[in-house]
């Protein structure tokens, strides 16, 4: 038995994958070899959860079907329609996602078996049923009728249809889109290795995926995008102290007194990224235009100070969570569902790491190294 | 970055722990120090997961206060209530106890914070939980009334209680409470593993749990003890082929029939211990105990068989799994319900697990190796 504790997993090699990659130095991410920044604006989503899960970019006849296939897979069934409205009332989002992603295995006919090909049936139902259950949790707490689904829409459009109630005008469909795209996998993230775990046991895909919500919902991992938008909000709250007191004054205090106390500047730094996040660069120009379009940039304006300030200090680069929460925010997404959007994106990244588990697999049992007291004598509780 | 694949993450220590030690040249396993033979028989579960939970064996009146916080933690509330019928009725054991489980958090004042006091009565909470849980699933698919909890009966009395309907024989409860002992933690096994994955992103302890009962329900982690089960049951109706056919002629065609096609003999065999497993010992005398109670101990009988002929033509031990098979059968628990038992006791470790990751925590997020290919030039859908 080894016994120097790889503290964190850091630089372990736990898995094996053709899914995607990232050069830390070069600040490039690929999905199956494809880099990402070919894919920003050129790819949908859904050509891209196709090309995760099932290894090759469709043709027009195969996204056709895949597309039919996820339409048909969207609609949230019987279970989980049942306890919606007590979930909504009574769970916080990432908790009600974890829920209702368990109660929906009851309503997919091939969650008994983890065969290929119900595995790809399972991963595009759980892709398309995502953000369905998303808008449907918003609408239930909010005691909102949901806007019908249009199947003319992409999962992106028809995603801001049924979350905000508006039809979303082209170009901020378009966006979301690439939003999807960009987070849909990014190698061994916490909640992908987690749902590898599980699924190294063979257990099935639902649960494998209740496991990365469950891991995502940390955050350290899946929160971050949220606080990025409520340290924003609060900035912008505190602007005002003195006359001529603007918000970007009030970005470089804030950023300033917190470096001063020690805290860490959410949206900034990466384990693996040693230049700028391939996909930060994406979602600043988003960010940027969606500001301009909703004629107040403010959040914007206040985002570009707060990069320039944190590199200037720090020398720290914006990584994916940075412009993602602007983003999201002007394309009408409330604050406390940023995590569970990004699930919908990441549910394309989990569902082919299972698939690609499943093929080749081998049970994940590390060790671990004991470092508590030795042969204690056990004083039956009479004589304590 | 590292780039040999430690596949399974075999002998790469994720973890540091004081809770479980295993020699498995030595066969001996130990809880905090305590070697499983000292507490096998002599400490209560209750006492076990107090002090893999809290550090130390309690005192009396240590126990008789966390006896009192495991009675009052047990009920499962409202959110559960409400939605068990239907996952009664639509959802196999484990994915009933993940959904129960994440459901449950809704009822737990303290869901919101991973602060150490907070998580040391949420472990508690689980731990009095989950065999209601159980209990209560089993009765709501039957149709059945289900007894009320007896507040003088043990963890495990008072399970069997309602679990069977029948109020257990005092000796049949105390083997009951020896098996949770045996099986409250085994150091880094994967549902421990995905608990911790989960934890270190500082997610709560119902989410870990979730993703740990998930793993578990994967047949290479948790089925074993059911197919043990059930592989005794089919050679059993196999018996009788010709005149004088025995159950033990039975046992020894079917391993070596299994044996011959290459397959193997659930049961036998571990990654770790390379002797006997100490938990077995426990389970074979109690495995025998209970099949002479019973007036019939024909598995017992045929459990010593096969245990003898996979030594004699393998050289393989019999795991935990093995005997806790005949143990399980013969207290009256259903085959299906064998790893939701095990989760029982297992939840005592896992929550053990949760606190001491929060405790000193880093976020667990290892390398993978990309294997797939590279520099592919996207075309255009409309290109294609």
């Amino acid at each position: 038995m080894a016994d120097t504790p790889a503290k964190g997993l850091a630089d372990v090699v736990a898995a094996s994958t053709a899914l995607s990659d990232i050069d830390g130095q070069a600040g490039r991410l690929s999905y199956r070899g494809y880099d990402i920044h070919d894919l920003a604006g050129t790819a949908s989503f859904e050509e891209v959860a196709y090309l995760l899960q099932r290894g090759t970019p469709p043709s027009r006849a195969e996204l056709d079907d895949y597309r039919a296939e996820l339409g048909a897979g969207r609609a949230p069934g019987e279970m989980v329609l049942a306890s919606l409205d007590g979930i909504a009332a009574r769970q916080a989002p990432m908790e009600a996602l974890r829920s209702l992603v368990s109660l929906s295995s009851a309503d997919d006919p091939d969650r008994a078996t983890n065969e290929p090909g119900a595995n790809l049936r399972k991963a595009a139902r759980l892709t398309a049923r995502q953000p369905a259950l998303v808008a449907a949790y918003h609408a239930a707490r909010t005691g909102s009728e949901q806007a019908a689904p249009d199947p003319s829409l992409s999962l992106a459009g028809n995603f801001l249809l049924q979350m905000t109630g508006k039809r979303p005008g082209d170009r901020a469909a378009e966006i979301f889109d690439t939003c999807l795209v960009l987070h849909a996998d990014h190698t061994m993230n916490a909640s992908t290795f987690a749902a590898r775990v599980c699924a190294a046991t063979l257990s099935d895909m639902h649960s494998a995926v209740v496991a990365a919500i469950a891991t995502l919902k940390g955050p350290l991992h899946g929160g971050a995008n949220e606080q990025v938008m409520r340290g924003l909000e609060e900035i912008r709250t505190a602007t005002g102290r003195g006359p001529g007191d603007s918000v970007t004054d009030a970005v470089d205090r804030a950023v300033r007194e917190r470096l001063g106390r020690g805290e860490k500047i959410m949206g900034f730094g990466h384990r693996v990224y040693k230049t700028e996040d391939p996909r930060a660069t994406h979602l600043r120009q988003m960010s940027g235009e969606l500001a301009q379009a909703s004629g107040d940039d403010t959040y914007y304006r206040m985002s570009r100070r707060m990069e320039a300030c944190v590199f200037a200090e720090k020398g720290l680069y914006p990584n994916v969570d940075f412009y993602a929460a602007t983003v999201y925010h002007y394309l009408g997404i409330p604050t406390d569902l940023f995590t569970p959007v990004f699930s919908v994106s990441r549910m394309a990244g989990w569902t082919a790491h299972i698939i690609e588990q499943h093929a080749d697999n081998r049970l994940i049992r590390p060790d671990s190294a004991y470092i508590g007291d030795r042969d204690r004598a056990w004083v039956p509780l009479g004589q304590r």
